[in-house]
């Protein structure tokens, strides 16, 4: 089955908005062995979508239009779908009486523009839009099945998931349940993770897409996809158990996280349920694990307080240029467990860095120290690559060491992407 | 003239990446006054190139290629460009001595793949690549002129600006020098500047393309272009300088740094001037202040210390539950002056907050205070909207007020962005 995306929207076009839609619907269709075959993106004009739906409806069975249902005049999709396939644009009473509701709700009387978003091609099969005021709608073009989707990215995922994806699974023929299991690593580069994962899934199901394995890199981490299909929950749990099972033994203490969870938030609840709290200091990290750590409501309570430098002397509880701490295991440990007396913490955790940045392969040398009440941990790595990628690298690491030291995992495997 | 990207690459198609080729190329053809009509994406398929390169052909009068001039057996662009435009590959002499040049500049011998890459369509012209192995070439196929342009972001700009846009400016019949002005401003919404600018430039000029002016937001950024094609660097002159002038006197104080500056690198080299140094203690902003500075190198002469909590106790030298300072820009100020004593800056910055995400309007309070040897800055304000949002702003709205102390400019002009 041939599927197509088109994506509508002259600030798509003309580059003004960065076309995350596309990657979105192209991303899930993929995890459910959806092959998508052809993108386009064309502006809010008539002429160009008359001509992009003609031509791809005859390319494909199945198109994907995002965007153009809004109210105002450059919103043409179903304007241009009702005369690409021949028939009247009618409204739906039932999602006219909806958009009212959710003006109503809202304390405000509807636009007459809205009325707009009820007229839909006469014989259109109707789709849901629980968030938002543009409706979505499916209608045939030249024996291809056109499903039309709002541009609002929250209102389009939730309709590719819960609407498009199972009816386009449903035309395939395929069984209708889908489940998606992520695992989040740290260390571990993708062409490793591929060859330590090669033989989890027997070619028959990665072929027929009832199982599939996958990874999306997002550097510093590694995420890993198993996406399954099947005919009912019990079948997916069948299916997927076992080979989530077999992944979690193989990438062992690299899974840093499962599906919503992040790196932070684990941290941050670890040290929540024991009461506890955390302190910081980070050099070349320059805040950003701060930064990760106080977006999440959690840190709240759980943060003291982070110190942020590059200048080694003002690490000190009173800044102290005579003195230096030196960059070393041992003085982040004992920054660390003065960090702790000084702000009342339980836990503290020091990133110290030197930055070799002149040479032909600059680096990042790392030294991190954790203390709490029932011991210390210590790292050294070596980070080679340029500036913004070996703070990344830092930054990750940093946190990793925390979490593995929470866990009473060692802090000290080695990672792909460190100095061996 | 009617222009179309084609972009091709599995990676893109699935959208495990997502095309902001697509994104950078429309942009910088749109700051030219060339329209951007049509966009597709394509996998590394032959049969989609070649109905591709067919069907955008029919379409237009120039298709930029991006993507596919890769050494390996899944990049096909020149291989189906000659099909396309019915000619044989031939080896490009020149390219292919370069090639081999560039491997022994880096003491390795190209391998035979790569011969691929000097294999270019007969006939093509050739366009060149300074700093990557895929060298560029332009072909026509049915009469539409077709521009291929590596995959490799950095090359692919490099390519679009120096070569791509001269010659459709050319086929165009337009003057080819052109010339991009930006500034960068805070506080100022995307419809207020539109309203503020509407008059500079006269609406001939606009419509004639020869001088542009355009916006593009990054919250809490405002970017306002200033685009010109003139015939040479003299008319250049005469068309910008007196908009130019004319938009620094409309935007005034709120402009933070022009073209390439950030408002961070003008901060820390307005203090690097004056043998200055800085020291910051954040709230909310969660150490999104200490990142945005200690991204670059100034910051490490510059930068004494930050200090990062959501606790205002943790906010002291010693940390202090007894009497945590209470949210207002008097301690704030207070803060800042003891923070100078007790780092050894000469400049400190503190940004205190109150957060209220609890309302159905949630909003942060923000408290700055600015201290220095030559006196201090207050500067009170709430923002509202959701967390991650008045998060950057108050941010932003702190680095702001440290600009406009160190440039003599009142720190209290009301921005958008702030309850009036």
């Amino acid at each position: 089955m041939k599927i197509e995306i088109l994506c509508t929207g002259d600030e798509i076009l003309t580059g003004k908005t960065v076309n995350t839609n596309h990657s979105y619907i192209a991303q899930r269709f993929t995890e459910n062995a959806l092959t998508v075959h052809w993108g386009t993106t064309v502006g809010d004009d008539r002429e160009s979508l008359t001509t992009a739906f003609r031509q791809a409806s005859e390319r494909a069975d199945a198109v994907i239009v995002n965007g153009g249902l809004g109210p105002t005049v450059d919103d043409l999709s179903q304007e241009v779908a009702a005369a690409a396939a021949g028939v009247e644009l009618e409204c739906n009473q039932e999602w006219l009486v909806r958009l009212k509701a959710y003006y109503e709700d809202r304390g405000r009387v509807m636009p007459e523009n809205n009325i707009k978003q009820a007229m839909l091609p006469a014989g259109a099969e109707f789709i849901d839009n629980p968030i938002g005021t543009a409706c979505g709608f499916a209608v045939d073009i030249n024996n291809c099945r056109f499903f039309f989707t709002p541009g609002v990215p929250r209102e389009m995922y939730r309709m590719i998931n819960e609407q498009v994806v199972p009816r386009l699974l449903a035309m395939r023929g395929t069984k209708v349940v889908t489940r998606l299991k992520r695992f989040h690593t740290f260390g571990i580069g993708e062409s490793r993770a591929d060859r330590l994962l090669e033989d989890v899934i027997n070619p028959d199901e990665q072929a027929s897409g009832l199982l599939k394995l996958g990874f999306q890199t997002h550097y510093p981490q590694l995420e890993t996809k198993l996406s399954a299909q099947a005919g009912n929950e019990e079948e997916l749990d069948a299916l997927l158990k076992p080979a989530e099972a077999e992944l979690r033994k193989r990438l062992g203490n690299f899974i840093l996280c499962e599906d919503d969870e992040s790196l932070e938030t684990l941290i941050l609840n670890t040290l929540a349920e024991s009461d506890s709290t955390l302190s910081c200091i980070e050099m070349t990290t320059g805040g950003a694990i701060a930064s990760r750590l106080m977006k999440h409501e959690q840190s709240k309570q759980v943060l003291k307080q982070c110190r942020v430098s590059h200048q080694p002397e003002q690490l000190h509880e009173s800044p102290t240029p005579e003195s230096p701490p030196d960059i070393s295991t041992q003085s982040a440990v004992a920054l660390a467990e003065a960090l702790n007396l000084s702000t009342g913490s339980t836990h503290a955790l020091v990133v110290l860095t030197r930055e070799d940045m002149q040479t032909k392969n600059p680096s990042i040398e790392l030294c991190i120290g954790i203390a709490d009440p029932s011991g210390t941990s210590q790292r050294q790595a070596i980070l080679q690559g340029r500036t913004g990628w070996t703070r990344l690298g830092a930054t990750e690491l940093g946190l990793d060491c925390l979490r593995r030291h929470l866990l009473g995992f060692p802090v000290d495997e080695k990672i792909d992407f460190e100095q061996q």
